[in-house]
């Protein structure tokens, strides 16, 4: 029986009770209880994409999703994945990413759909739909993309037909000869797996019969298992809210998302519409015919003309998410977007580092603190784990130093062209100082001697981070002293999670770091520098470490050290950042090679710079500490100066020597 | 290659490099290198005895262990597990219990040696050593015993041959005849499960042909797998010195505890001695026979003597434990320690709860706070679970509420008589109130208005923690109107890890909580208290429940809520007590049950004072409430107060009326 009362209020839970009085769990398990594991942030995070827009579109939230087209060239690629980045930090609920079969779209190469949807899902965090044409393709082919997808970490497709190539397409009896045939194929090889996305056309398919025998044409697929609808593009909201009330009259009830069309330039409409057999109403070329000579006032209009409609259609009431043909472009598609109030820049991030958007990593919430900068590398290097933080690191047969190659090189390498970096770290280096003297001027954003910013550094490719600037200072005095700081966090004792600088996660909550800094110094100074942590234990943990691998740590077991962590209301405690000894040695071969790899290897061989480099690499040690005593001042800066002046007294010659 | 370059400090690590200089890792995996789930606190936790042993003397430290022999009745089954609570805070690194073949000792009675080692274990979280004894057993029998320990989660075994039945005792061909065999049948039947003790003569064992040959008889002993000795009991300490020499001088280098008998009485003595067939020497009888009829200054004298006698087996430098004969008596033993400075009554615990001393559970880091103060009750009722926290809640058939019975009852059941609790709790209840007035007197240790102190509740056996003791005043004030309070914790903001009060874990550390409320109160009480919590969100978590399972909560995804964390050097977050939304409702029928099985049925069927405490039973709320900002006062009282005035407004009543 259910000791179900009902209540006034009608909002009383109840459980089960058998004869006896005793509860039986609301599920059937209560496996899942009280699991003490850090807790995921974000039904966000473990959603499928239909659930989200489901809950999105329920909670009366409005929202947007972008695509774009793979790029032609490798650099262009890079530039993408840039965009990605920029675009990425605006909120869309998902990107997604067509597919031209004469582009090889299937394929390994870094400009092709697949890796392109790929790079966006697993390294930029973006939930991705990768177009899928079935047009003149095998079965076998077909199913080969799609398990191909679905072992990238894939989870969407858009299934459609593709243009026929030639003119003398004829359906096939066994093949693929419509976009439905794809979604049964989708559905009855890989069942549930993949969230399904078709076409609709507000005027009706160009090769349709009529209107209406597309729209039965859209029923069927979306019968067939489709999850949702994106349209062609339209000009006129009433073109779409017409179609949008015509599907369902007939019964499609799944999201039907309008596909909205910013006019860019002059030639990029005419191509468009020439591709999609669409007429441009009147009222629009009147505008545009007189100005197609000037590109800023197109988009101006198209800015403008795309707002007023995108204003219908919400306040239609009827639509929740518009979807942006970007064609590639920034600045068109954000400014419809903010002048919408959609784009949604939120300085809060749910965790601390960018989660990836793959299906096995939604869940991961804690990472070495050591990949800060690099977390694409670190995201690389874990690709094959099942769980997180637990995988097993690779050996040397994992790309991540020594000949750095491939994809892995393609998507690592430095954005800045060789003779950038040898301005920003010198054409010539004299000796180690001209070493310190580079990480000074990356820390001060000063220009070097020669006049140069050094805007990045082979383990940062960015000026520093807010937070470390709150560091500024003391990392400066440091460096130029050949403490070589390659990361760094400040204390902090319980600032609100929505603190612009320093905050993440929901709202209400409370965030803690413990002080970190790690950098690469001289043997001299280790011997030093091990001598006064003595003084510090056990406030101060650390781990000293060289590229021959060995190293000293007082980390307790080789347990990691949480430095990161958020206290949030109703919550288990989240800890997502932490000093690991164990993946510190995996780090350090990386951290090691990035001088040969990215700053010696721009010299010639023999070249007394790369000697310098070299020397560097060979001798110089890596170290990471901690200061555990977080509510009180940092003291590494004063560990800093005790080895400095431990260093500085004659005493020390002798402790030196002995120690050598 | 090794690259291992010796240095002078010698201390250097080295991590195994192949050709291409790549790292592997120190191990074979680092499958755990970067958990994230709470950590154990304390080597303790998961090492077995003998390495605990070997650690604490290697590192120079110096500790004891407890002998007792199982009780006769139940009620001095009661009174013994007392004492493990009470002993077991000087810090024993053991207890053992004695075996004795005439009392049933392998039984599942509550006073047998099987159930009391196991109570220690499991419900006083004791390492413990059960004793046992081969002579005139099956083999059948004795893995039966060992079997039935492994179950029970007991990991150490002392293995004698115990004292023949009768005088015409010969050796079986086939059976058990010395200790050797039971230790060899160990070994060979459990491999290397058990760690296992034998006894030692520091005289030699009175039926061994020698000295020397008792001597070789323990070497084999050790040789077939004990992993360390005790001692019979002896009272000089150059009688142990000699022995241990000797011990070591033929081989035997495991741990020899020596066996301390502080003398408690003249009878006792006389009866161990002639059991024990040991001699007293003249000194020792010279000053016990003129005050043989003095208990005290016996009892003083004997203190003096053992301390004396420790000293010096101390301070030879080559004993680090002492084990005491402490014939189930505190005073002497615990003197004895305290004066050897070895009573660490240490107030600082590695987790705020204490710790199960199971095999299983030794790594359990994390329990709901409603079972607070019936720890062992939460034991029981999760005993089967193989992973903690992520048991599964068992249904009606366990024992926790209903008909408590057997062994569960046995334990659980209140410490005091049943007049003691009518004196306590009222003979006769006039109304609500008079139950009003028994929460709000054991809140302020006042006495009731018939002169008695309340010293305990169904759910609180204890006086107030100190911890509640802060929150003394606002308790007062809300029980005396009606919101019966059962379990609270103030919030704290990083207090260090060694405060006496709140204080837990490894020093250096700071300790968090959120503040914490647990109540019953009637129905009217809740529907005012469901609107003032509306103003609280999302500040303040809650979870509401009647005894029939109607419940209403905020938590998030029925997520655990972090209310004690702590934070420590080099070590991942702690977070040792959750609110969970799903064992609450596990909580409550226990928290319900205890109305009636406890103090309900004090009362004669259909009596007045039982209906009352049925009509609460069946119409009061159980209520929860998480403050969710610990770095501000706790604004739980502001809630309860914004209750009562929302109650004694008439606005209200409307509202009230609307809600029934």
């Amino acid at each position: 029986m259910v000791n179900q009362v009902p209540r006034g209020d009608g909002s009383w839970q109840s459980f089960k009770s058998d004869s006896s009085g005793a509860s039986t769990s609301g599920g059937d398990s209560s496996k899942d209880s009280s699991r003490c594991s850090t807790p995921v942030l974000e039904a966000d995070r473990s959603d499928r994409l239909r659930d989200k827009m489901r809950r999105r579109t329920e909670s009366g939230d409005r929202w947007f999703s972008l695509e774009f087209f793979p790029p032609r060239t490798a650099s262009g690629a890079v530039n993408l994945i840039s965009r990605f980045d920029r675009m990425g930090s605006g909120g869309p609920l998902f990107i997604d990413i067509t597919w031209h079969p004469a582009g090889d779209p299937g394929s390994d190469k870094e400009t092709s759909s697949m890796m392109i949807a790929s790079t966006a899902v697993n390294y930029c965090g973006l939930e991705s739909v990768l177009h899928l044409t079935c047009c003149n393709q095998t079965t076998h082919k077909i199913t080969g993309y799609l398990e191909k997808a679905k072992r990238l970490g894939l989870k969407n497709i858009m299934a459609l037909r593709g243009d026929p190539v030639g003119a003398d397409w004829e359906e096939e009896e066994e093949g693929f000869n419509y976009a439905i045939d794809l979604v049964k194929h989708i559905r009855s090889e890989f069942d549930d797996y993949f969230d399904i996305c078709v076409a609709g056309y507000p005027t009706g398919h160009p090769e349709a019969g009529s209107y209406e025998e597309d729209l039965q044409h859209l029923k069927e697929k979306v019968d067939a298992g489709a999850d949702f609808v994106i349209t062609q593009l339209f000009f006129r909201a009433d073109t779409f809210l017409k179609f949008l009330d015509d599907c369902r009259a007939i019964g499609i009830t799944c999201p039907i998302l309008p596909g909205i069309f910013p006019i860019q330039g002059y030639q990029s409409l005419r191509q468009l519409v020439k591709l999609s057999k669409l007429e441009v109403p009147e009222e629009i070329t009147k505008v545009i015919e007189p100005i197609k000579d000037n590109d800023a006032a197109i988009r101006n209009y198209g800015i403008q003309q795309a707002v007023q409609m995108c204003r219908v259609l919400l306040d239609s009431g009827k639509v929740s998410g518009l979807h942006f043909y970007t064609l590639n472009r920034e600045v068109a598609t954000m400014e419809v977007l903010r002048q919408l109030g959609l784009w949604t820049e939120d300085p809060r991030r749910p965790l601390p580092w960018a989660v990836s958007a793959h299906p096995k990593r939604r869940v991961e919430d804690v990472r070495p603190i050591f990949w800060a900068s690099r977390p694409k590398s670190y995201i690389y290097r874990t690709q094959d784990w099942d769980e997180f933080p637990n995988g097993r690191w690779g050996n040397s047969s994992s790309p991540a130093f020594g000949e750095l190659n491939d994809y892995y090189l393609f998507y690592l390498k430095s954005k800045s062209t060789k003779d950038a970096l040898l301005q920003m770290w010198g054409d010539e280096l004299m000796n180690e100082q001209s070493v310190y003297e580079v990480f000074t001027c990356y820390i001060t954003a000063q220009p070097n001697h020669r006049g140069h910013k050094v805007m990045c550094l082979p383990w940062n490719d960015e000026p520093l981070a807010p937070e470390t600037n709150l560091l500024k200072e003391e990392l400066e005095k440091v460096n130029r002293r050949g403490v070589l700081t390659i990361n760094s966090q400040p204390n902090i004792n319980g600032k609100p999670s929505t603190d612009p600088i320093v905050g993440w996660g929901p709202a209400g909550g409370y965030v803690f770091q413990k002080a970190y800094l790690e950098f690469f110094t001289s043997s001299e100074n280790v011997t030093a520098l091990l001598q006064v942590l003595k003084k510090y234990e056990p406030r101060v943990n650390y781990h000293i470490v060289n590229v021959h691998g060995q190293n000293r740590t007082n980390a307790h077991d080789m347990q990691p050290n949480a430095v990161t962590w958020g206290i949030f209301p109703g919550r288990e405690i989240v800890q997502p950042t932490v000093v690991d000894p164990v993946s510190f040695m995996y780090w350090k071969d990386e951290a090691f090679a990035l001088w040969i790899e990215q700053w010696g290897k721009l010299y010639e061989e023999e070249s007394p710079s790369r000697m310098i480099i070299k020397y560097i690499h060979d001798n110089y040690f890596l170290v990471n500490l901690v200061d555990n005593d977080f509510p009180l001042d940092s003291c590494l800066w004063q560990v800093i100066d005790d080895m400095f002046e431990l260093l500085d007294t004659t005493t020390f010659s002798f402790v030196y020597k002995f120690f050598i």
